[in-house]
């Protein structure tokens, strides 16, 4: 689990072959596997109650499934009430299709030591996605580039205390929008050894991604195996646009994950309460995560959630707020009941800035990420500006934040060696553990030191220049950039991708907008 | 709960007799009902095998009550084994003792309407406790005066979101150490209408500021009713100074409630793993603890904890770390266990600056406290620089955060009205929630507004000066500071505590240190 455990890929094709077959083994996976409960916030009754709200919006309400002509016959095949566009369900349904999605299973990355399970007690930290500017305390916000997109998947990959490449870590508005997933993906793999993310944006985007993936893994391996995920988005309130639908498929199609996210702004999308929000939010994703198994029972899929609260005063969307993070402690609940491995929060918040707010709200709702019993946090690092910026600075302090919380999960371990009752033999009423044996043999590793924190005495820390976290978290990612050296990369792998994103490039005009 | 529910104090004995009789009642007190349920991180068998491994402590080891003869007579008394100063207890012998100690108690203030229940599932938010110094953005660090003690406790009585006065908020260092107290428990009683703490650094002190409360409350209702808490630290490793255990049988005499700490810094105090530190901290505690019920069969008493981590690199201690954060978990599994109110964690950091780390440190301790299942939060706001400053823009912050967690407490409703569905029924697929009756009926009350964050869109933050959050609470304290006025104090009473602060200052020379 260690970044010192991880073994740096070796080229070759037959080498990497063994690995992959090792990676069929779900043990030793990196990723957390976590020690700490999950807060059962809401008891059984209120969770029926939002259950058979959920039914009954699924069944009286139903939800429309635009411009996908197959996903309305994947359907009606299945029993559903099809009028036009709109879609009802019987209550009980989807909770039966539902049932042939994993409960867990295994992202395989490049190196298969970074290959991750998700689902059951894991937990994966992958970075914040979707963000159209960058932020640095150098240069202020501007619209993201290839290059931010590129810097982000190295500082990732230089993290030890993240599991997972992500997506769209931030949009590299310097390439067309109807190219830039070529690029994306290419970085993912080139610059990372972990598993990634390919694009949804529209279903030959999708299809793209898991090409680039076969490539890389060999297609029978992607057919048999998870290699890429795919994040799409419900149109809430109660709306699955074809664009999401087409893509979703196309992963579910490959046997490979769809993360299904509603995105609720409550007042706007969804319920100003917490409780409507979650229903609604259960019967979107349902449904969504019902598709994927229409198109290929078996495929895997994460049941995903986001709640969002809002700005009375300026109606405008807000994050890191309490209200999410509890509300996210109901849906963890409600997805271990639907047996479906859960992306839920992550780490938010609407300020400017890598400051005392930034941290204060990306702390509280990345703890709502761990406590509500996620398995794949999105956004575990980089986001500020409500979402629309990935700051380098916030970035590296998020990934110490992970750090953190890689120790916390370990929860507290209870044996001879740790309850230490010889030490207390040993040193008595009023004496020092200091020099003691349990302490020679233990202090090494009983404290994790933080990377971005000072714990310097004030005057040490004052003569050394003063320095705020986001200056000394400025100082980290600048280094690391630097030092960075990509993993290992099979030419004749690497070749290969660079091949089909120059003749996928090719193909058709630049798109803009 | 809401700080707009609250009556302000009326002058007048009969008035105030009134109120303290309608403050006997249980009902409507301020503080928070938690219903998110504590996290329960250890099975019965570990913990199990703490609470044996401090009772292994107990009767092999001992703890030594250092220069306080009526404490080791009342042991004597109670069959512990007495040799010199150090007494050790057969297992199960503390346990017994302690069962005469409340579950819960009310804690009264001079407005009955601020009174808190403390234990079960209620959660008090007080201030940061014992810092020598002071910090600001304008003036930097320096050490405490009896002015910053005026301040921050009109800073706390002026948040709708602390529930309780605190004790040594700062240390006023231009005070005499033997008679800061007085000012002290003066400024809680005059400037703020909650709870608040008294002295505990030496017998008389203590005594001092019994006999205040008595002042302000009448000699009977003190002897019946729990009004000022005392927090006493052992000398840990296994070692209780005669100085607390004086004050803490002066307050159990009194019927008041001490709140009983240890301080391991693990490595120094006890061992460097945290099984160890919760076992010698359960050891240590439960003999303060059991010593109170000796005192006064009955009196109210917090079982208190403090875990603290260290840094490698310098040996200094290290705060709002992941070890402490998951130990809380289990001290509070223990305490409930014993059936004793729990004081637990705090807001914590080792960061100078109210920045990004101070912020996802004292997040990532507070919600430990929150999710420990303490019940009286000391340090819930203030602190900067490993305990040693007070800071006014964190104590602002920290406030906020409070709030924060105010809204996280109350956990998620799930009624007809929460679930809306006539919402969907309303708004349907595609549509939107914003005009619709649930929205307007919903959303004033939905969302809890930041007292210290910025939600602007980033244009309007730019325009309005790109402040940080530290920058803006250092308005905020100013304006509250500015805009403060004391709760109504009968004159008569005022006139009488000044007359004891007077009387008292007189006696003895002044002591410096």
């Amino acid at each position: 689990m260690e970044a010192s455990a991880r073994r740096k890929g070796q080229g070759g094709r037959q080498a990497r072959q063994a690995r992959r077959a090792e990676a069929g083994a779900p043990a030793g996976r990196p990723g957390i596997r976590r020690a700490v409960p999950p807060i059962e916030l809401l008891d059984e009754e209120s969770l029926l109650r939002i259950e058979r709200a959920a039914d009954r919006i699924l069944a009286e309400v139903g939800i429309e499934f635009r411009d996908d002509p197959a996903a309305l016959a994947l359907w009606r095949r299945a029993g559903a009430r099809v009028e036009g566009a709109l879609v009802r369900f019987e209550p009980g349904m989807l909770r039966e299709i539902l049932s042939s999605a994993p409960r867990a299973f295994v992202q395989h990355a490049r190196n298969p030591a970074n290959s991750v399970r998700i689902g059951a007690d894991q937990v994966v930290f992958a970075p914040a996605y979707g963000s159209p500017f960058v932020m640095d305390l150098d240069r202020g916000r501007r619209y993201g580039t290839l290059e931010d997109f590129q810097n982000f998947v190295k500082l990732a990959q230089s993290s030890p205390w993240l599991h997972h490449s992500g997506g769209t870590i931030c949009e590299p508005t310097d390439i067309p929008v109807n190219k830039r997933h070529l690029d994306m993906v290419l970085a993912h793999i080139r610059l990372s050894d972990r598993p990634f993310m390919g694009s949804v944006t529209a279903e030959d985007r999708a299809e793209d991604s898991i090409e680039m993936a076969r490539i890389l893994f060999g297609a029978d391996f992607v057919d048999a195996n998870c290699v890429i995920l795919g994040n799409v988005n419900v149109n809430s309130p109660l709306v699955w646009d074809g664009t999401m639908t087409r893509a979703l498929r196309a992963y579910a199609r490959a046997n490979q994950a769809a993360v299904v996210v509603p995105f609720i702004l409550g007042g706007a999308m969804g319920p100003v309460t917490t409780a409507g929000a979650v229903a609604q939010a259960l019967a979107e994703t349902m449904a969504g995560c019902a598709l994927t198994q229409l198109e290929r029972p078996g495929a895997p899929v994460i049941f995903g959630n986001f709640l969002s609260s809002m700005s009375l005063r300026s109606g405008s969307p807000t994050f890191g707020t309490p209200e999410p993070a509890v509300g996210s402690l109901a849906v963890g609940q409600l997805a271990r009941r639907l047996g479906l491995p859960l992306r839920c929060a992550g780490n938010f918040t609407t300020s400017k800035l890598p400051d005392a707010q930034a941290m204060a709200e990306g702390a509280m709702s990345m703890l709502s990420a761990i406590h509500c019993g996620a398995n794949f946090v999105l956004h575990s690092a980089g986001f500020l500006d409500g979402l629309l910026s990935m700051s380098y600075e916030k970035f590296v302090l998020d990934c110490d934040l992970c750090g953190a919380l890689h120790t916390y999960l370990q929860g507290v371990r209870v044996d001879e060696a740790t309850l230490a009752l010889d030490a207390f033999a040993e040193v008595g009423p009023g004496g020092h553990f200091f020099g003691c044996a349990h302490t020679l043999a233990h202090y090494e590793t009983a404290f994790r030191p933080s990377e971005t924190g000072d714990d310097d005495p004030y005057e040490t820390w004052l003569e050394a220049g003063a320095e705020d976290a986001a200056t000394r978290a400025n100082r980290i990612w600048k280094r690391r950039l630097a030092e960075f050296e990509p993993p290992p990369l099979d030419p004749a792998i690497d070749e290969a991708l660079a091949d089909f994103v120059a003749r996928r490039k090719a193909q058709g005009p630049d798109m803009w907008h």
